[in-house]
């Protein structure tokens, strides 16, 4: 009897193994209140909100995603929407609060230390992700879960043909490959478009540019200790 | 007669494949005009670029390498160094800089698209090349020479145990290993560190933190057109 190939896991990691959004809207919520003691109830924070976002939209091509490119664009956005009147001192604390978020610890989400001892021995796990490089890295390694994980990916973009490299370089096959995580357009759909499986896992806080309208036919976890269960039966 | 293990070239890409400090280089010279726009005589070119390394060089654990960090450094310089005096407008226009280098097209070096050509059919290649995961992929893609290397690494830090894993995860043997590049910190000590080889060829610019005092025996070319004659000889 010819023997199955392995199945390869492969897991998000911002806001599928570890809380990353909430942190970007605490600086948003300080950034709201920042640009509201410049501009009063003229620019409310829903428009501050969408400004911020069109920023970082225009300027995704060019920085990428991550802490960097966010604290860039929260800087380029706070002049335009103060017509230029914003101090110094508050720029200096824009930059201050991007430190603060790379420097944040890791902080792992309920269920996921159990979920990645519990898969480990089962399934060849990989992890891919995207964002700033070296933030990455480092989130990687402070979580504890890194020796877990036979792949690791950083990618600047997950496309479907950034997944279908993935899956070249390491010779997998899409019919033996899922992935899992918290964000339709980066972890499902594309993967989907290739012909793999996916599991989605919401998160109950997501990014603007990763949300995605319409629904979309596949297995959906409330937690990601449901996950073992739900591979166990295919 | 057994076979010879195929010798893998590793090339580093900035200042090595393309032009990358002289663009640095090109907006610290417009970085100490600003800066004497504000502050005249009492602060001068030499203490303003030392100002801006001791910067770069403090925000290195977070903020890593690449144009993102310089920008977001130079920001943080330059209102320190006015005393937070900096006009808003002359903060968007660093962040244009920095938007600037990161849409400025690929200018490979003199010698570059010949040598790699005629090392491709002779030795397994690899580009091994940190800073900016996006910028780094877009040059490499622009640079048309994606396809002549078998492998390409992009890492957030050039020290020893970087190249020991790149070397174990592709089955690479050290002392069929060679690495190519202009900076004797990043290209050359950590790849001697690991009992491989190294080949320097220094670039007329390089930044203050990819300098190394004292002598290293290594060879040196003054071209990468060198470079298939002395593997040659190996």
């Amino acid at each position: 009897m010819a023997q199955a190939p392995a199945i390869t896991v492969a897991l998000d990691a911002d806001d599928t193994l570890w809380e990353s959004e909430v942190h970007f809207h605490g600086v948003e919520e300080r950034f709201r209140s920042l640009i509201h003691r410049y501009v009063g109830d003229t620019i409310d924070g829903a428009e501050t909100d969408s400004r911020l976002n069109a920023v970082e939209r225009a300027n995704l091509a060019l920085f990428g995603f991550g802490v960097k490119a966010f604290t860039l664009s929260m800087i380029e956005t706070a002049i335009q929407l103060t017509d230029g009147a914003i101090s110094t001192d508050d720029i200096a604390a824009i930059i201050g609060w991007g430190k603060e978020m790379m420097a944040h610890p890791v902080d792992l989400l309920d269920g996921v230390v159990d979920t990645i001892e519990a898969l480990a021995p089962r399934y060849r796990l990989a992890l891919i992700t995207k964002g700033d490089l070296l933030h990455q890295e480092g989130k990687i390694a402070s979580s504890g879960l890194a020796d877990h994980f036979e792949i690791i990916e950083i990618v600047s973009e997950k496309d479907s043909p950034t997944y279908q490299r993935i899956l070249d370089r390491h010779g997998l096959d899409p019919s033996a490959f899922v992935m899992v995580g918290n964000s339709l357009p980066s972890d499902v759909l594309p993967v989907l478009a290739i012909g793999a499986r996916a599991v989605h896992i919401p998160h109950e806080v997501t990014w603007a540019l990763e949300r995605h309208d319409g629904e979309v036919d596949v297995p959906t976890l409330q937690s990601i200790r449901d996950l073992p269960d739900l591979l166990a039966t295919w």
